[in-house]
């Protein structure tokens, strides 16, 4: 079982939300709006993911790692690592 | 005029693969996929806008700041460094 | 009992060779060298930070998280969370 | 000459109180203080930075590429380009 199952209608929203705001960014392309403009729009669909992202990340620790025993756990932690490195890395 | 209108196709391809990742993620959260598989593919996402976001901030740079003159010209950095701002910045 | 104590060591020497490395930025800027090769360099020290954020991450969850129970379980994952958001997010 | 000259002596007193905060953070380690604490102040160093770097790529925008001409110009927006690449990418 994974750790999002109740928050799943939540993050499906927020992704068929970011989903009409890079079709809005095409349009924006498509009529040759102003490349900082077409910028802003961009930042706030990253910062859109990033709490998406920050979403997941805190049902794994909650769930996946906190319910996790012995080794399994150790793997856990060792997959969010890996992911946040991503994340924070630049 | 915009700088970016030569790349305006390659743009344009690059936010519908962009769009198509999006649903993707949806269809992993649908599917109840394991979360650091969904993270990753966020991850992905938000390295393919910022290289828009990059590609964008180049012609802005070489286009609009390059062919204004004087005063024009502050302006067109400041906005510049405004956008640079929200995406280099926490 | 915080969780890097095995870590000290590690961490201080990476410490201080961040502090060495800013250093060395203020002696470029004083030698007036050229701005993109400052850059590099505070990108490095950036790329630095980044890794001793995660270590501390790393050992956040590996001991305080897991090693705490219930309530105070809730409480260390809401300030893992809350640190991450000023990592991860723009 | 390099462009951020003016601004010389306050790119310095930020680099050294940036040192200064690198030092406080290891004296943090050395106390053994809670990780989530000295998260907090890493976060605090980065943003410093980030304003320094983007103090830099202010100046060189405004000097080195709008004072630089034809080919030379592209090189200056082509090195700007790969310094923001590192800066914006993850």
């Amino acid at each position: 079982m994974v750790g999002y199952i109740d928050d799943k209608e939540d993050l499906r929203r927020r992704l068929a939300r970011i989903e009409g705001q890079v079709r809005g960014v095409d349009r924006m392309v498509e009529e040759e709006r102003y490349c900082i403009d077409v910028l802003t729009q961009i930042g706030a669909i990253q910062a859109a993911l990033d709490r998406v992202a920050l979403a997941l990340i805190d049902d794994h620790t909650r769930h996946c790692v906190v319910e996790a025993e012995g080794g399994e756990r150790e793997e856990k932690v060792d997959e969010l690592l890996a992911a946040l490195g991503r994340f924070v890395g630049r």
